[in-house]
């Protein structure tokens, strides 16, 4: 046997089997498993691969038909590697593999080869579970119904289906080419996508039905790819801490670096990870009426025409916006949300308290049912033809919001002794945190008054995990070792994280010398 | 958590789980898992413990209806455990395991209690697949047609199912009830159940698909037991030593023990183990033409009326015979045919190359057809109301096989540098080897000049080997240790063979110093 290990990412093989003979007669199976044990490991040792029985009943006229000359696509399932594909060996088509990131609101796709971990094509679409509520808590009470999980479990894996099919095809594949999959979604997205039941999930004390899946078969879970292709799932930590930031932890390295960082998901929770690849230790934001409504229940869903990113002359007082693809604008999403509190803080337009200076907000200024309202864009340049405005209200809650993902940053700091100004990374996930301005952030104090460069958007880190997970065969193992070593940090709402969120529920900060490079006019 | 291991077998465990807290929030999978693994191996290690995805949405509604105290069967898949069953704590129905011998011509089950490996029932029906052939060769080649290999394993499937169906009723069980199987048999036998296409084991170099199937969920078997149990298949060594024989070896202990015995397991072929722990090795009889027909092509199957065994007066000639459950006879089954052969032999009346003495013979000899015939039975004792009597041809025949059995035993004794006389332990496995009698085999020569305690007849060890593997975990592996550890010697009917074949097929022997226990009185 020898064997031409070319591949990039170990989990592509091209063996050459030596023919059976008289003096050796293993049998088919034992012979392949033989000889991709020893391209994986080193070592002969047959039983760590795993064949299903579908290929097994096909495998001895495959292999004469291909003179022994194979190709194999592996996938790593603890102690186990399962043979999910086989294929002439000089079959040039790609054997790909599928990251998912399974988002509550937005569901993101990337077929791979595997091969060569070249991303073969994205995609994405609205997870259909919409259709039964926004948000998840709604999303789950519909499960308690005759039939609900059933159906809210369909309208996912029917989802994905088609997409898997469309995205296949857009570049001339068909999903039975797609031999592995991972998928990375907070825990209640992973138990709907899995049929398991989230009804204990939201009860105290909120217990998931599991939180590590490990590898299932797609077959098994409704999934159509190759027959033979199997599915990551990653695991969680609990309810409220999800496969979607260990996927986010591996992808940023955390678990490999010896300086300790911060990492911060920004979604409908804020979700803040600590640590280095000595301890990690995480959070998340659903911590009681305090942070009820989240950091980001402002602004809407980046798209077309919404203001992403805003700047306000300091002595004219123009407002200069940006729009997505410079289309009329047509609302706000939550990074220009942050960039106008900054603007409007420093320009004096708002206080430290975030109230609107009536004298400086001038004829900007206008009230509706009771509550100040500042136009950010007359009627006459907007996409709606009305007033865009931003709220005495929404200035609240942005504040609010601010000082919540604050006073988390600052408690799981302080519950391992450090202080925030000591982090030497802090990697700010997601779509949010991939428009956000640092330095906007940093003016209305929701994050710590860190040098620029200390800032890294790391975009998608659920998709680039599930992506790492399917090209290095090592990462299966990291994996669950990340979700070991995570400590959750239960988030107390007392006396004194309240004492901190009242602290914070100002422009930087009340404490002033915690954002030296805040300058304001007043 | 505590648990109460009060199971015999190890494969069945009492858990008393510590129920979720709010400073306890693993989930329901994860905390069965934990405690499980910690019952198993002594350790919280939860990815050792597989379960089921159609399980692990029943899981917390179960848990919490048993107020997480449960009782679970969990079977052994290498380095994982999977969770097989689980009931309320309190259930005393017995989980079940089910042992299957599959044999050519019978199928034998076995119904165990998991937790005390007490039998609940056996039974044994014919393999349905007789219909195509009684023989192996015959089935194989019934294969190669269109729809056959599907036809042939749908009639082992659909015979098993029934049977299992009966067998769980005769004790008031469900097939739900069952959560394990082990099942035994050749490797064209193991092939056909498990639908896998044999046409490669009979044509040189004679590969077989698979040597180490493993454990495969019943459900992908065909099998109706409960919706999670698992089947091990037992392994085999080539198409020619089979899993039965890898049974018969754990059965017999010859994997454990410090002194070398051998392991004869007469069926269609003569299978032969000679070893100790240290080392194995095996050989199977189809050697060629010189032993076509088998070692036992004489005699019918062992059924009531058939001849089991029988005696010659030495002074009388008169025929003493036994017949199975004491029936008139009606025929002569393989231990009838060696006692016989040995007392003709004793008595005079065939001689040392094993021809009828017609002189000592007298008037129980007949020719027909130019063949001589000695009665046995008169008709007017027999059960068929004709003559019962054995033909030169036949005992030309007997000759053959048990020269053919006796040059085997030679020469794998021989490949080890062994005498025969050396062997302090003779073990005889299946029915043929319960019935025989040791004293007319070494007679006739078929077996050696060993004291006659030194013969150990063990009935059906496929079926005791498949019970092992049921009920002790540490079996399991065992299992893959003994297929390692075997040294397959392919018998070459080279000319030194035909040379010891030619002097063994004399009565009991050419050498007669070989066997200095049978005295003759010519």
């Amino acid at each position: 046997m020898t064997s031409n290990n070319s591949d990039m990412t170990g989990l592509v093989k091209i063996l050459s089997l030596t023919p059976p003979a008289l003096q050796d007669n293993t049998s088919d199976a034992d012979r392949l498993k033989g000889a991709l044990s020893l391209a994986l490991t080193g070592r002969v040792q047959p039983r760590i691969i795993t064949i299903d029985m579908s290929l097994l009943k096909a495998l001895p006229q495959l292999l004469r038909q291909w003179s022994y000359h194979v190709r194999c696509a592996v996938f790593k399932d603890r102690s186990q590697w399962i043979l999910t594909g086989i294929t002439d060996a000089a079959d040039t088509r790609p054997l790909a593999g599928l990251a998912v990131d399974l988002g509550t609101t937005r569901v993101v796709l990337r077929l791979l080869n595997l091969s060569t971990s070249e991303i073969l094509a994205e995609s994405s679409f609205d997870n259909p579970q919409i259709a039964i509520g926004p948000d998840i808590l709604t999303r789950i009470h519909y499960t308690d119904a005759e039939g609900g999980l059933e159906h809210i479990n369909r309208l996912i894996i029917k989802g994905l289906n088609r997409e898997i099919r469309e995205l296949c095809l857009s570049c001339g594949m068909e999903t039975a080419d797609v031999y592995s999959m991972a998928i990375a979604g907070n825990t209640a997205m992973t138990h709907l996508f899995m049929g398991l039941n989230p009804h204990w999930m939201i009860r105290e004390p909120y217990i998931p039905v599991v939180n590590t899946p490990g590898v299932v078969k797609a077959d098994e879970l409704g999934i159509r790819l190759n027959p033979l292709a199997r599915v990551l799932i990653f695991p969680n930590v609990g309810s409220y801490f999800g496969g979607d930031l260990i996927a986010g932890i591996l992808y940023a390295g955390m678990n490999t670096a010896e300086e300790t960082a911060i990492l911060v998901d920004v979604g409908t929770n804020a979700e803040v990870v600590l640590g280095n690849k000595h301890w990690l230790i995480g959070c998340a934001g659903a911590a009681g009426p305090a942070l009820e409504g989240g950091v980001t229940e402002m602004g809407m869903m980046a798209g077309p025409g919404v203001i992403d990113r805003i700047a306000i002359h300091p002595d004219t007082l123009q407002f200069e916006i940006h729009t997505i693809e410079e289309k009329p604008p047509r609302g706000i999403c939550g990074s220009g949300v942050i960039d106008l509190a900054a603007h409007l803080f420093l320009s004096g337009m708002i206080d430290i308290r975030g109230k609107f200076v009536r004298s400086v907000c001038s004829d900007r200024l206008k009230e509706k049912d009771g509550i100040l309202h500042l136009t950010i864009v007359p009627a006459k340049n907007s996409a709606t033809g009305n007033d865009l405005t931003v709220s005495q209200a929404d200035i609240d809650s942005l504040i609010r919001s601010k000082a919540a993902m604050f006073t988390i940053l600052e408690t799981i700091a302080m519950s391992v002794g450090m202080s925030l100004s000591e982090l030497q990374t802090f990697y700010v996930a997601g779509t949010f945190g991939y428009f956000i301005s640092p330095r906007s952030a940093i003016t209305v104090g929701m994050i710590p008054d860190l040098p620029i460069e200390t800032y890294k958007a790391l975009g998608n880190t659920s998709l680039g995990g599930a992506t790492l997970a399917l090209t290095s065969p090592e990462c299966f193992d990291e994996i669950d070792r990340i979700r070991d070593r995570i400590t959750y940090l239960e988030l107390n709402v007392n006396q004194e994280f309240m004492n901190r969120f009242s602290a914070a529920k100002f422009l930087p900060h009340t404490d002033r010398s915690l954002f030296p490079s805040v300058k304001v006019l007043l």
